[in-house]
């Protein structure tokens, strides 16, 4: 194997596929990453056998050429030495060769170094999914379905299922669903219309590899394949493979915990209100998730109170632009309150309560895409 | 005590004083902050007893109003939280009341904080140096003077001495100097004229106290007044006050350390020498001090290389500007030699041995004002 490719391109690819390589998978192997070049291009592979990642650089695109002088073949490298060679590399072009030793030369200006590869036989091979259950969505939405549901999966392996996101299509409409049975993240996106025979709903992405994901996208209205078996769920976009197993179990129905009335309902300027929770959490710092309690007053004010016996104890009025409703005085985790907050990106945000010791609802003033639920915390 | 003062000004002088403040300290009252109102203007305190720093805020400077409504008085406040709380308050106007039970109110917009305060009379007095061993320096020039030694100091407590850096003066020259016995960093600067007859040359300050007051001096002529007595050191500036220990102890005598000849003289561009030690010593990651291997070439070039049997190797090529004497063949830390170069500031630098088995010297181009020393690494 034998290619001469640009560096910048190099290292990108480098980091989405680092992304599934640990350094404490049980398959000696799969801590290296396997480097591929065909006619066509320079394929590399990661993988910690939960999250499989592919990334492509083609030899030309929009007539630009990545790729020189390919000689096709395959050899693994150990990702723990690759990635910050190819960093610190001296010029923008970078030769890689290949002898049949499995010794590997990667050179860039005077610098040569050489590098004791493995055979990349020896790599499992990623299944090749084969899928009726395919759709696509642009990128920048799918971001946002998972930004604003990700963080709500539980982090305990209590309930493994709780630690995924449920991926649902119900009435033409795609819902990415957290809970971790304390509060619930929700948010949805209309399908498009070609697609509306698809249907699914017991579908379970661990949370970790939504994040992973997450942080390999770059914002684009382009748009990305998802194709869903029974045990995996594949991402695809022109020149990334980013391959997920599904978690085994039935997820919990959970559109039954959304209360249907309240009785009191509350319109909030977003930033104001989740700042006055920000400072209110801080004397309760021992606490790991902070509880501060929130008390209806007068002419559409409410009060955000905290209280840590030793330390001292906050209060402060906000003003809302709305409240309707009975009278309320409510604890909850300033932490989830904050998660939820953060990810409604409207000026404004509706909350409706249920009475002091049933869940309450978020969601942005004016539509009905995103919803998060809260549980409140008993105080007395 | 009462006060409103601007809270970028009261952060700003909150983070200085935060750098003396340990929460590990044996002194319960020392993980607070004393903050003391005077007519002049609100003063903050914070010590670790090694350290101690203190930071005015004047009622009014230049004609910029900070403090209003002062009442005299002091409160030790917990430096776990206040910090925070004055970060996130809402408003630029802050104002701090103090009740006659050691309440402390905090009021900003709306939000409204009550602390609980420990008594100021408890909080140790610092020392008011008196010392007639006091000079100026620009403040640029001493962060200089600590930022090419300092990294030089010894990590381990088996020298205690050593973990401080050793401050001189000699003919006229202000030097510092650090060593933890494998190399040495040495900065001299001229005296100003009307101080040569200051002399003193056992002053070692701790390595973490320069460490600390670079962090919080910013970059300026201005001067710092520096004072030195038996056991104590202070540098005092318009607005802060910073006062360290000084180590026990005798500092080594290092002059005699520097070879007065040379075998192989190289002037080297200082960046390109630096960038290809740095990519040799990639390979070499599991050993704590990566060491690289250097050998003089035909024609003015040396060839810096690595080997680690598991990994692979690595060869460079370095064209020097001139290399003169003997041929050479050394090997030396990779992380000593990166220091090294990081802190001389010119294009190209001077670096002198004295064969393979003698320590060698790396210097400035065009000057002596800097002068790092490194012990080469036996490999045979």
């Amino acid at each position: 194997m034998k290619f001469t490719i640009q560096r910048d391109q190099l290292m990108e690819s480098i980091q989405d596929v680092m992304k599934a390589i640990s350094s404490r998978t049980t398959i000696p192997i799969l801590t290296g990453m396997k480097v591929e070049a065909t006619e066509q291009g320079v394929k590399l592979t990661g993988s910690d056998s939960d999250i499989s990642i592919e990334s492509f650089i083609p030899k030309e695109e929009d007539g630009i050429v990545y790729v020189e002088n390919i000689q096709p073949g395959s050899i693994v490298l150990q990702a723990k030495y690759f990635p910050d060679i190819v960093r610190k590399l001296p010029q923008q072009t970078v030769e890689l060769e290949v002898d049949d030793h499995l010794n590997v030369g990667i050179r860039s200006g005077s610098a040569e170094f050489n590098l004791n590869g493995q055979d990349a036989e020896e790599y499992p091979h990623l299944p090749q999914l084969q899928t009726e259950q395919s759709f696509e969505v642009p990128i920048d939405l799918l971001k946002d379905l998972i930004r604003q549901t990700v963080f709500a999966v539980s982090t305990s392996e209590t309930r493994p299922i709780l630690t995924g996101v449920n991926m649902m299509v119900e009435n033409s409409e795609l819902y990415f669903i957290a809970t971790d049975s304390h509060r619930l993240a929700s948010r949805k996106i209309p399908m498009q219309e070609q697609l509306q025979n698809l249907s699914f709903n017991n579908i379970v992405v661990p949370g970790k590899s939504l994040t992973e994901l997450n942080k390999i996208l770059d914002d684009s209205q382009e748009t990305i394949e998802i194709s869903v078996t029974e045990n995996q769920i594949l991402f695809r976009t022109q020149h990334l493979y980013f391959l997920s197993r599904l978690l085994d179990g039935n997820y919990p129905e959970t559109s039954r915990l959304i209360p249907d009335q309240s009785k009191t309902i509350m319109h909030i300027d977003t930033k104001e209100l989740l700042q006055s929770i920000d400072r209110a959490a801080l004397l309760a710092k021992e606490n790991r998730n902070s509880v501060v309690k929130l008390t209806t007053k007068a002419d559409n004010h409410i009060e955000i109170t905290s209280n840590s016996p030793e330390v001292g104890k906050v209060v402060e009025e906000v003003e809302a632009e709305s409240l309707e409703g009975e009278e309320l005085k409510i604890s909850f985790s300033a932490k989830y309150m904050m998660d939820a907050l953060k990810v409604i990106d409207t000026e404004k945000v509706n909350i409706q309560f249920t009475g002091a010791m049933r869940p309450f609802l978020i969601r942005p003033i004016d539509n009905d895409q995103i919803l998060q639920l809260i549980l409140p915390v008993r105080t007395y």
